[in-house]
């Protein structure tokens, strides 16, 4: 390969600036007079390295910049660490709680600098989970609100969106992590490494499995003033048997697995050894699942195998490709537009991937998927695909500490999920100290338990009935406490009229409670997607900062608390309430997308849009904007361009 | 986070061209007419989602280019696989050979399109492994040479020296990989991923080893003309207990479990139950061996802790950290030059990096590392050192393929490789059939095998003597034979004068045997570097394409063969003999370079310089220069900027 025009005139600017500036930095070492034989050979050596020192000197300054020569060269410190100042309950923790566990109510950076001093004596906020509910509190909490501590398995957060697309190497892993502690470096906060297991209510503890590099797990509680619960959710398994031979797609781990295996198959497919039918097999791709997750790694696993895997391996692995997406619904994509799953339904017919809909998977083994389905008749056949690769994607499911909590609390009902009130105080909790956001939590739709207070506050007159004018001022109380509820509260005028029953102009307590139950059940949860955890977190970061400031005010000046209007504040003057400070929690949706191939899908509500590369474009700069951190956003722009020009990458690392 | 002014004026420049460009690409779906007291929202929305399309234009165009969207346009294709033709007997190999095994006469991508046919009908040329050699020997032959398939465990190979810097996250280890698919897609070659475990020399078969993805193992024979055997080394143990606690450094996978490691011993030293004690070994980091792979690893996780480490994790994580160099000799780099050696163990001191040198590791057990040191009265003392991360690099051994080739071989006597002749070839295997180049192979360096034909040759006169004119016509041929003894036989004359003893102007045979004994013994072998090992492929991968185009002429017109000088390609009318293409191989030494910390050194020969950041940048570039494909030239250069920019990755993935 000749070297390209560049790199020459590279060679030819570099050999003017080595003269002047590379010369005086080295030292040279001659040992012995050059022996004439070999002088010529030494000759040439040098030169060569010489033409290189100058590239180099060159390829530094041209495309790393003075800027960051300089960065550089301030990195690349000598500086050493002066003894560090520890306290000596950071090194020997107390024991104490119901397990008798290490408590540890001084971390060991709590006293390393001014700073950390200043911040350990503020309430403690402890974050448990690092994913976009857990992202979007840090992100808009203030440096000196609170001693901030994030409990989470991983030492990164993910840009889960984007796993479809490092599953086959379109994107690489690396692009859609940032490490958790460089995102609180901000907050001069603390990260534990460990897994949630329990929750200490009456004594503000959260007990923290922690696992050394040898595999010893070591339990010990982590005191809070504040917890936020962003630990998300597991894979729903609706019962079905064998879900150990499925892949599931929710951590940088699961990408990394369907990595290996898809290139894994490929490498097994093209042996000498492999038989027709063994190789049709390892080729067959089941995802179980339409949803976007399952739809975008149909799509992805498709372009690979168009783009990467017919350029490089034997045409027959391409020729024997299947792909299949078993879903239990009439069509994919269900919770988008029809529009849109119609394009997408089109898309897939055009790429043969192979689109089962109205199916049951009835069982997973090694080798196959089986699954039913009912025919015209009403009678279930069962069918099997053989395969070596299934994806599980289909709902979710509490995990163990989201379960655990849930049952630690009376009141807690759902079965996916904790339930929270529109403050995202999860409900039963002492109040205004325990919070969850995202998949883990769901937002209570039930307006009954608000009945009495709201009867209370509205019946002006006393008089046990709701008149019009009552039931206008009861709505804005209701839309108040529960947002998610306006929108089955538009028509007030009619809504009254219906449920008015005996004509009286006004409503009983049991007409009232009938129309309120029948609202709450119309009202759905909101979707277990990034988009809603994202915007909790924010919404409650914002909150909890509001607090800190409220707090601190009120540590000035006592009086100021007075002027909340909520009773709670009133009551409580040290702590000011959530309602004081904020609004409850409201959703704005800004509309879902999904990657399909060569194609793209947005939907936000009323409208919707499908394209092709332009819309890819659009695809990917939604997400380019949603980055948690202007690397992951670099990075990410370089993968795509790396993948316009090289292809995906192959290898099974 | 306020917007920064570039993509503020993107969105004002995207307008413009949305209006044009954007808009015929979609199609709107309007479901329903808008309620107005949504209206806004939804403009709202749609606005952002606008304003989101137009950026997504423009960061399209102006960083990925008109071009890229072309070849997007390109890559994101439609088209089909057609039925590809396959041979039968390629889906259902015959079996043969000793072990009755398939035989893959014929591979599913032999007959897929007429190049695969014209190729199926060329000698068989199968190189084993996938590291410096084997890619020397596929950059240098030209497409229609041979029918090559390429035998390697792993699909990819990698960039052996940068692996240090992997190991701390200073580049990524996806920018150290090259898949051999893609490399071997110029030369139409054939992959197969698995372990050669056996050789039929006499059936020219190769018996490889291959793991299906749910982990069965099926042998098979590869059959070849010409076989390359490069499959590098494994590590040296000294006969040390408990190496399976210690890190190698030799694949990608060994540099990911490595940074693993690294970070989870910082993350375990940070967690609040860690004792003291605990803490200080966790931070421990313990490498056995002074070579450059030791030296650049200690550098590296020196400068990881000095960077990264410091600014995120809590301080006495830094404090507490120590690294120890473990060396047997008295100085580290002890293959370099002095003055290198001094500079890198100045440089440690400086850095506080712990030096035990004339050291023995005794033994390694999970939390600690044995030693003994001889002291001053040559009284043995054993030491330990706890740690939790224990580095071993302290030479190579035979691999289980290299030392059954070479058991297979009557004159193989070679403990640590394959013995092969000046051209590379293996001794004792047919001539012109079986290779051997990089770590498994040395070169020959006894000049005795030569002694008979030496003076068949020279001794002109057939006087049983050598005399003057005769002994400096058989040092040509001695350099010709042996390249290596080059350095040794500077000085003719006086070489002849020692040796004759009895002072007769002539050398008897027994003088001569001594003479060519005594300078056998001077020769040094070639070390096992990657340049070394490059250099022998490319040696090869030049002969081997000679040999194609002699052989093809000789089809063409026999009589060519005649013209050889050589006595076997004489009597071998088919086939050309290597001696009548290409010289013996030549060891070029270019140089060896390290990296250290804030600083690099370089040594080629009689000098040797050492610097700071330019000489960093140089080391750099000359890595930069030898990079298998643009690809990772392209992906290393941008670590190398992201990593200036952000710092290394502190995730552990």
């Amino acid at each position: 390969m000749p070297p390209p025009a560049w790199r020459i005139s590279f060679a030819i600017a570099a050999r003017h600036r080595a003269l002047s500036s590379v010369r005086p930095q080295f030292r040279f070492y001659t040992t012995e007079a050059l022996k004439p034989s070999i002088a010529l050979r030494r000759t040439k050596t040098v030169a060569k390295y010489t033409g290189l020192l100058c590239l180099s000197t060159v390829v530094g300054v041209l495309t790393i910049g003075v800027g960051i020569l300089a960065h550089d060269a301030f990195t690349y410190n000598e500086r050493h660490v002066d003894r560090v100042p520890v306290n000596p309950l950071a090194l020997h923790p107390e024991r104490g709680g119901p397990k008798n566990l290490p408590i540890a109510r001084i971390l060991v950076g709590d006293e390393e600098d001014e700073e950390a001093k200043s911040l350990a004596i503020k309430p403690r906020l402890v974050i448990v989970g690092g994913g976009w509910g857990a992202m979007g509190v840090i992100q808009t909490l203030s440096p000196g609100d609170y001693h901030v501590t994030v409990v989470a398995t991983d030492t990164y957060t993910t840009f889960t969106p984007l796993l479809p697309s490092a599953a086959v190497g379109t994107v690489s892993v690396r692009s859609l992590v940032e490490p958790i502690r460089k995102v609180i470096a901000r907050l001069h906060g603390h990260f534990v490494q460990g897994k949630a297991v329990d929750i200490v209510m009456s004594e503000r503890l959260l007990e923290v499995e922690t696992t050394s590099p040898d595999g010893t797990k070591t339990n010990l509680y982590i005191p809070y003033d504040k917890i936020v619960i962003a630990v998300g959710s597991s894979s729903s398994t609706h019962g079905v048997p064998g879900l150990e031979n499925c892949f599931q797609l929710k951590t940088i781990a699961d990408a990394q697995a369907i990595r290996r295996r898809i290139t894994d198959n490929f490498e097994a497919a093209s042996l000498p050894t492999t038989t027709p039918e063994e190789r049709k097999r390892l080729l067959s791709f089941v995802v179980c699942g339409g949803g976007p997750t399952g739809v975008e790694t149909a799509a992805e696993i498709y372009d690979f195998c168009q783009e990467d895997i017919a350029k490089y391996f034997p045409k027959i692995c391409r020729e024997e490709v299947s792909i299949h997406v078993v879903q239990s619904r009439e069509h994919i994509l269900n919770t988008y537009s029809e529009a849109i799953s119609k394009f997408a339904e089109d898309k897939f017919k055009r790429d043969q991937v192979d689109l089962i809909i109205l199916a049951r998977v009835a069982a997973v083994t090694p080798t196959h998927v089986l699954y039913t389905v009912k025919n015209a008749e009403g009678k279930t056949k069962q069918y099997s695909i053989p395969t070596n690769f299934v994806l599980w994607s289909t709902g979710i499911a509490m995990n163990p500490f989201t379960a655990r909590v849930s049952s630690l609390l009376p009141n807690q009902a759902h079965k996916k999920a904790i339930e929270v009130d529109a403050h995202l105080r999860v409900k039963g909790a002492p109040l205004g100290e325990v919070y969850a956001v995202g998949d883990c939590s769901t937002i209570e739709t039930s307006l009954l338990s608000h009945f009495l207070q709201l009867v209370e506050e509205s019946d002006k007159d006393k008089n046990g009935k709701i008149d019009f004018g009552e039931w206008e001022d009861m709505v804005v109380r209701i839309k108040k406490r529960v947002p998610m509820a306006e929108d089955h509260l538009v028509k007030v005028k009619e809504l009254f009229q219906l449920y008015d029953s005996d004509a009286d102009d006004s409503l009983s307590l049991n007409e009232l409670l009938k129309l309120l139950e029948e609202i709450g059940n119309r009202i759905t949860s909101l979707p277990a997607t990034a988009q809603v955890s994202a915007q909790q977190g924010k919404y409650l970061g914002k909150k909890l900062h509001k607090l800190a400031k409220a707090s601190q005010s009120m540590e000035q000046d006592p009086k100021t608390a007075a002027t909340g209007t909520d009773k709670q504040a009133a009551t409580n003057m040290r702590v000011p309430a959530d309602e004081a400070v904020s609004g409850p929690f409201k959703y704005l949706h800004l509309g879902s997308l999904a990657y399909l191939g060569n194609a793209a899908v947005f939907d936000f509500g009323k409208y919707s849009f499908v394209g092709g590369l332009i819309a890819m474009y659009a695809w990917r700069s939604v997400y380019w904007n949603e980055q948690v951190s202007a690397r992951t956003r670099a990075l990410l722009m370089i993968d795509w361009i790396v993948r316009g020009i090289w292809g995906r990458d192959l290898s099974r690392i």
